[in-house]
């Protein structure tokens, strides 16, 4: 059965069929009729995807400008986002753009005790998985020094769209002592001094930002990162550059001189050179690794608990690759109670241009 | 009469009608069929537009790379690039797009001694004008204090594609006594030493870089900057990073992290904090600019001989101001010699982007 919004996303090019052993499914590929990009229709049941939230970059005009009413703040983990179900007798994990990831449904008992999906069988968890082993983003935080960890920040239910109300929430956490996200306490918009303390400590610590979400029907939210993510961001990822848009790195640049503006543009004493190392030296390593392996690329190295799910992950990371990613297998053994997978992602495009240029090669600008 | 190629080009799109008091002539705005871009018909006759030069961002192997004969360097100067020509008695300057340009029109006189073209009718000069006080390039070499200056570095005829050789440019340059860039000398690809000796001096007075011409019938061609200029490029334009493309940016970034490979990654110490302060204290500027007049803008100031050449160049100015760029005229007076003309070039990107970030707005990314 397919469901009517699926069917005419289907129509219009915006949802996929997408299968996984045991499960054929639908994936809305874009934004569709007010229903978020990842959504995931599987068994005639539908997952809504995670909607964006927007940012601000100032708090002393955001918080009035944004929010009518006191508003939560939580964690921003910098990893990757899942939501987490139960359907069956399957416990499958989605990640933002709804693939099934074989990685994290893989690692799910050793990241979450998930008896709360027995007893609430609609739920879904929605999660940040973080950490140095895992196989999607570059970054991860300072704090979490091996492996992966999970971190619930929301709750849906199964056909429905939006979240469940904070407080439900927070009850639901507490009650099965589920691993979440910070949360940092309830506020109202001027309480800027306040908020300033504490995200000047996040910062400290290493953390990405906050993200606030408002006491109110309508649900607002805002998302608000630290200077430490700015200026990590950039040096988890300039190695290949040319890989992304080049706005990801001006953007995360205004976004530090904006946040440096607000919080004090000499409080931290060598941001400027900081902000030049997170480039100059990310680069100096690709040519470093252009020069000795004809290739920019970096190993990851994630743990599983079936080799079949390994397998899995790299069919899927081959597929979704492009021309600027390139996916290649090196190991994959057992290790204690692991199969360790080690892959490359080779990163195409700035092998190629660097490739050229050190060969001397000519650009026109 | 229009000449077959511009008549083409007109029907392709590729070229425009433009005018100027006493003079309508027709603009390549794009290369076409091997003529450049820039090039311009005008009373009959052609002048060739002056075509892109490569860049190599390595001198070790980017020399045995790209020649095969000895090679001339030359200054590379950070200004605006010029044809000076005379046409009947009107002696005119065209822009690197094409447009007779009425500030360099203007100044002619004040820039250059022009009696060669009284001699060789049919030359034209191409050079580079530089300094604080011009309407176009963010930019300018520290040397130059005040006002322009004017650098010949080439030589065309008009009617003719191609440079005047080296030799010839050489003599008439000397015979005249013109205002020249820097010539370094004769080299082959297997100066590297010297080479890198020569651009790391370059490099302490704050030059842009040099431009390598080959002593050879191919007449090969390419350029390699200095660091200043990676950084300085940077610093003289982060304030309307909005209004450019990102790529200026993080190019400008991985040049710089090619240069300072190749030439001694620790021989400049505080380069990261160098390239750190020029992204950061540019882009606080314009954050306090947009605090405090609510707008970004940049205050240009040029000196005419005449006041009616100075309303041109306005005219000219906002006919090409497009989405990113407006302009507004703040005084055109007379100043002993000259009528000095005060305008500003608001950019509308970045003053849009600011207000709306530093009110608090969301943005989606």
């Amino acid at each position: 059965m397919v469901l009517p919004l699926f069917q005419e996303a289907i129509a219009h090019h915006k949802a996929r069929h997408e299968s996984y052993p045991g499960v054929d499914y639908l994936r809305l590929t874009d934004n569709f009729h007010g229903t978020p990009r990842g959504s995931v229709a599987l068994r005639g049941r539908v997952v809504h995807g995670y909607p964006s939230i927007g940012r601000i970059l100032r708090l002393d005009t955001g918080l009035h400008q944004q929010f009518e009413a006191p508003f939560w703040l939580e964690e921003k983990v910098d990893g990757y986002n899942v939501r987490v179900l139960r359907l069956g007798d399957d416990t499958l994990a989605l990640t933002r753009g709804g693939f099934i990831c074989p990685f994290t449904t893989d690692r799910l008992p050793d990241l979450i005790d998930l008896q709360i999906l027995e007893h609430e069988p609609d739920l879904i968890l929605c999660a940040e998985v973080a950490g140095p082993d895992q196989p999607y983003v570059s970054g991860y935080p300072p704090f979490i020094e091996e492996d992966v960890k999970l971190f619930v920040f929301d709750m849906m239910r199964i056909d429905t769209p939006g979240y469940l109300p904070q407080r439900k929430k927070h009850e639901l956490i507490e009650r099965y002592a589920l691993p979440a996200v910070g949360f940092y306490g309830y506020y109202n918009a001027d309480q800027t001094v306040e908020l300033h303390e504490l995200v000047e400590r996040l910062d400290q610590e290493g953390r990405e930002g906050v993200v606030l979400k408002e006491d109110s029907a309508r649900d607002r939210r805002a998302k608000y990162v630290t200077r430490y993510s700015c200026v990590d961001d950039i040096r988890a990822t300039v190695d290949h550059m040319r890989d992304l848009p080049a706005e990801y790195f001006t953007g995360r640049i205004l976004r530090l001189a904006l946040y440096l503006d607000e919080t004090g543009k000499d409080k931290v004493k060598d941001i400027r050179e900081e902000l030049g190392s997170a480039l100059l030296d990310g680069l100096f390593r690709s040519i470093d690794q252009s020069r000795t392996e004809k290739r920019v690329y970096r190993r990851h190295r994630c743990r599983f608990r079936s080799a079949e799910n390994a397998k899995r992950l790299l069919q899927h990371l081959k597929q979704r690759a492009d021309g600027h990613l390139h996916v290649a297998e090196r190991r994959l053994e057992r290790e204690g109670d692991y199969y360790v997978l080690e892959f490359d992602k080779l990163h195409a495009g700035m092998t190629g241009m660097l490739g050229h240029l050190l060969e001397g090669g000519l650009v026109f600008d």
